[in-house]
C-alpha cells in the first residue's frame, strides 16, 4: 500500500475534514462537572457513530464515570497491531467572560497569519485525536483497509482524574494489549520542532477544607480570640515552599533524580527561549526553586501549586465575617520514582502539624499517577522520528513534557506495553485556558504524519 | 408625665409590637448586594411611615447610597433633645443553606425555654432600633408626648461601610446635633447583665487582587516555571502574623494603648467565662495574641482578619489551573489611637513587598473608622445605668466591645455631641450568621428600659 496518494487524499478531504472537528467540539463534554454527563455521554457516542462508519468496529463501554470509547480495525497478516488513545473530553471554560466567543460554537479563524480551530478542546484533546481518525479515513478510502491492525481506544475522563481508567485497563487487559501504544496529547517543541515527548511527570491532587468554628462568626464578636480557618489555611499553604521555591514536605525530595548529564546538554541544545516563554504570558522571573531553569523546572522537577482556594465572603462589598470553613485545592507535579501514594500522605501529615487542636482538616483525594520515562529502544520511536522529520521538515526531537499524562504509565504498568507520545499542540494553544485554539497546520500536517508514520511502522 | 402606666401600655401593646417587627423583617434590605437596593429603600419608608403614624415629622433622605431617615417630635420646654440612632439594613444571608427557614420569612418561636423573634436583623438591628420606636409609641400613647425632644436617625448602609454617612452628617449637622447621641445596636454582658458599652474597636476594610500572567495558565505547561498568584496570596497573607499571633505590620502597634490597671481589674470583676465563650462556637483554644486572654483580646487589641479569599478554580472536580489572578478581603479591627488611613498604607506596603517584581497587587478600600472611647463622666451614663438596673434586676455594667460602630466616633467627631450605646442582644444572638435571632425577652424588657431612660434623662 503506498503513501502517496493517502496524503492527497488528506489534502483534498481537509474541508470535510474540518466540519468534522467543528461537529465534534459543539459537543461540551466537560467530564469534571456532573451537569455535562449527557454531553460527555453524546461525545463518546460522536466517536463510534464516526468510526464505524469508516468500517471500524466500534462500541461505547460504561464505566461506573463517563464511558469509553473502543474501536478496532483489522489489519494484514503479520502487521503490527497498534493502539491510539485520546481523550474526547474537555476542561471546564471558566472564566467564562473572557472567551471572546461561545467556547462550544468553535470556527475556523485567520488569527495574525495563521488560520486556527477555535473552540474549547480544539487542542486538548479532540482536534489532536482527529488527526489519527482523518489518517485511518484516509488510509481506508484509499487502498480500502490499513496498513496495521489498529485499535483505538477513547477516554471520557481525562480531564478529572481519570478514576474508570485503571479497573478499566484492568478488566479489558486482553483485548487493550497491543504491540505498541500511541498517545496523542502532547505538543510540539516550540511550536515548531516535532517531537516525540519521553518524560512526563506524574500528578497528585488534593482538596483540603479546613473547619474551625462551627459556624460563621461575627469578627467583631470574635475576631482575634476565635480561630480564622482562612488564616490557618493561608499560613498552612505557605508553609508548603521554602524561601528558595524548594517544597518542605518530608521526604518530598527523596525520589527525585538529578538530570543525566546528556540529557541536560541535549536539552540546552534546544535552545529554548526562557524570556520568550514567561514573557509570551505577561511574566519575567522564573518563579521555581532558585537556580534551575524553566525548562528544568517544567520537565524534570517537581513542583505543589495551589489550584484553587475560597472561604468566608467573596461576594460584592464586604462582609466581616470568620468563616466555619476554608477549602483549597492542591496539586502536585511528580517526576522520578516518586511515589504518589507515599507524598499523598506526607502532605498530609504536614498540613495537619499547621492545624490548631481545636480546629480540623479533611482531605479529598482527585487522582494520582506517577511521573513516566518512555523507552526510546524501541525501534518504533526512530521510524516515528523519521517519519515526522520528513513531514515537518525539521529534525523531529526527544522532549519532556510538564503535564501529566497518567495513561501512559498505565499503558506501561498494567498492560506491559511500550507508549510513543506524539502530538502538534503549539504553545500558544491555551489549553485549559479561554479561546482555546488548535492550528490548521497541526491538524493538517498532523493527520498526514500519522499517515506516514502508519506507512513506516507497518513497513 | 408618670412611668408606671407607660410599662403598662407596652406590656399590654407587645403583640402588636411583635407584628411590626415581623413585618419589617420581611423586608430583605441588604445593603452591601446592589440587588438589594430598592428593598433597602422600602425599609426606610417603612420606617418613615412608622415614625409618622405616631406623629413624628419624619422623611427619607436620598444619598449616593442608600437613604436616612430622619425624625423629630417636639418635647417639653427646658427638656434635653435626645438622638436616637439605628441601622434598616442587614448582613448577607449566605451560606442560605444553613438557615432553617427563609431568613426574610420571620416567625416567633420556642427554642431551648426561651421564646425568640427568628429572621435575619431580627437582633442587627431591626429589632433593636424598634426597641426605641415602641417606646416612644407608648409614651405617646398614653401622655399624649414625649417626655424629652427626641431625633430619630437611621441609617442603611452600616452593614456595608457606611459610604454616605459622614457626608451627610456634616451636610445636616445643625439638624442633627443635639445633647446625646444614643445608639441601640449592642449586646448586654454574658447575656444577662445590662451593659452599656463605653469602648468600641475601629474598623479598616481592604480588598486585594494579585495578579500573575495575563491568562490562566495550564500548571503542567508552566506548573514549577510561572509565577502562581494564589501561592503569592497565601504567602502574604500568612505573613501579616507572627508565631506568638501579633501582627507584623510596621508600626502597627505604635498607637495601641496597655489597659489601665482599674479597667483590667474592673473586666477581671466581670467573670467572663472564656471556656464556654469559645466553647458555644465549637472552639477550645484562644487564638489571638500569646499571653492575652479572649475578653482583652476582643475589647482592647487590634486584630487582622482575612474573610474572604479566593482564585483558581473552586468548582465540583479538578482543574490543574495556574490562575491569572487571586483575591482577599481583609479587615482590621482597631483600638486606642490607631490610624486607619496611616495603616492603610502601611498594610498595602507590607502586602505589595511580597509581590514579585513580575506581578502586580491592587487594593481597593471597603471603608474605615477609628476606635471610641465613650464619656462615663456624662452624667446620663449614670441615669441611665441606674434604669438599666431597675428594669433588669441586675447591676448594668459598663463594657467593652470588639465590634466597630463608626457612627459614635463620628457623632463626637462631626457633631460634638457625647454618644452613649445600650443595647439588648445576646451573645447567641447569631448576628451576620444564619439563623439570627432576637430573644422575646431582650425586645420586651429594651422596650420598657427605654421607657425607662426617657424617664431618668428627662427628669
Amino acid at each position: 500500500m503506498t503513501l502517496a496518494p493517502v496524503l492527497d487524499r488528506i489534502d483534498a478531504d481537509m474541508p470535510a475534514a474540518l466540519e468534522r472537528l467543528l461537529d465534534l467540539l459543539r459537543i461540551p463534554s466537560i467530564s469534571t462537572d456532573p451537569a455535562f454527563k449527557p454531553d460527555c455521554d453524546r461525545a463518546a457516542d460522536w466517536m463510534v457513530a464516526d468510526l464505524a462508519s469508516m468500517g471500524f468496529e466500534a462500541r461505547k463501554c460504561p464505566t461506573p464515570g463517563h464511558p469509553m470509547v473502543v474501536a478496532h480495525y483489522p489489519g494484514p497478516e503479520g502487521a503490527p497491531h497498534l493502539l491510539f488513545y485520546g481523550h474526547y473530553d474537555v476542561q471546564p471554560v471558566d472564566p467564562l467572560h473572557l472567551w471572546d466567543r461561545d467556547p462550544f460554537d468553535p470556527e475556523v479563524q485567520q488569527d495574525g497569519g495563521r488560520t486556527v480551530i477555535r473552540g474549547r478542546g480544539a487542542a486538548d484533546d479532540k482536534g489532536q485525536l482527529m488527526t489519527f481518525v482523518e489518517a485511518f479515513r484516509a488510509w481506508i478510502a484509499v487502498h480500502g483497509a490499513l496498513p496495521a491492525r489498529i485499535t483505538v481506544f477513547l477516554e471520557g475522563e481525562e480531564e478529572s482524574g481519570s478514576p474508570s481508567l485503571i479497573p478499566f485497563m484492568q478488566e479489558h487487559a486482553d483485548e487493550l494489549r497491543c504491540d505498541l501504544a500511541i498517545i496523542c496529547d502532547t505538543g510540539m517543541f516550540e511550536s515548531r520542532v516535532p517531537a516525540i515527548t519521553t518524560m512526563l511527570r506524574g500528578l497528585l491532587g488534593e482538596e483540603l477544607t479546613v473547619r474551625a468554628a462551627n459556624k460563621d462568626l461575627h469578627s467583631g464578636s470574635f475576631g482575634g480570640a476565635a480561630a480564622n480557618p482562612i488564616r490557618i489555611l493561608a499560613r498552612a499553604l505557605a508553609s508548603l515552599h521554602d524561601e528558595t521555591g524548594r517544597i518542605t514536605i518530608a521526604g518530598f525530595y527523596d525520589d527525585v533524580p538529578e538530570l543525566p548529564d546528556a540529557l541536560r546538554a541535549q536539552w540546552q541544545g534546544l535552545a529554548f527561549d526562557h524570556a520568550k516563554f514567561l514573557g509570551d504570558v505577561g511574566l519575567a522571573l522564573p518563579a521555581g526553586e532558585v537556580g534551575r531553569t524553566p525548562l528544568e523546572m517544567l520537565w524534570s522537577r517537581p513542583t505543589c501549586e495551589i489550584n484553587g482556594i475560597w472561604g468566608g465572603y467573596t461576594g460584592a462589598g464586604f462582609k466581616t465575617v470568620l468563616p466555619a470553613e476554608a477549602h483549597a485545592k492542591v496539586s502536585f507535579r511528580l517526576v522520578g520514582q516518586q511515589d504518589p501514594w507515599k507524598l499523598r500522605e506526607a502532605f498530609r501529615d504536614h498540613i495537619r502539624a499547621h492545624i490548631p487542636a481545636d480546629c480540623s482538616v479533611e482531605f479529598h483525594g482527585h487522582g494520582n499517577a506517577p511521573a513516566s520515562v518512555m523507552p526510546v529502544d524501541n525501534p518504533a520511536f526512530e521510524r516515528a522520528r523519521a517519519a515526522l522529520t520528513e513531514e515537518w521538515g525539521v529534525p523531529a526531537a526527544y522532549i519532556g513534557c510538564g503535564g501529566s499524562i497518567p495513561i501512559a504509565g498505565y499503558f506501561q504498568g498494567i498492560l506491559g506495553m511500550d507508549a510513543m507520545l506524539i502530538g502538534f499542540g503549539k504553545d500558544d494553544d491555551q489549553i485549559h485556558s479561554p479561546n482555546e485554539k488548535y492550528d490548521l497546520e497541526s491538524f493538517h500536517k498532523g493527520i498526514r504524519s500519522w499517515a506516514r508514520i502508519l506507512a513506516r511502522i507497518a513497513d
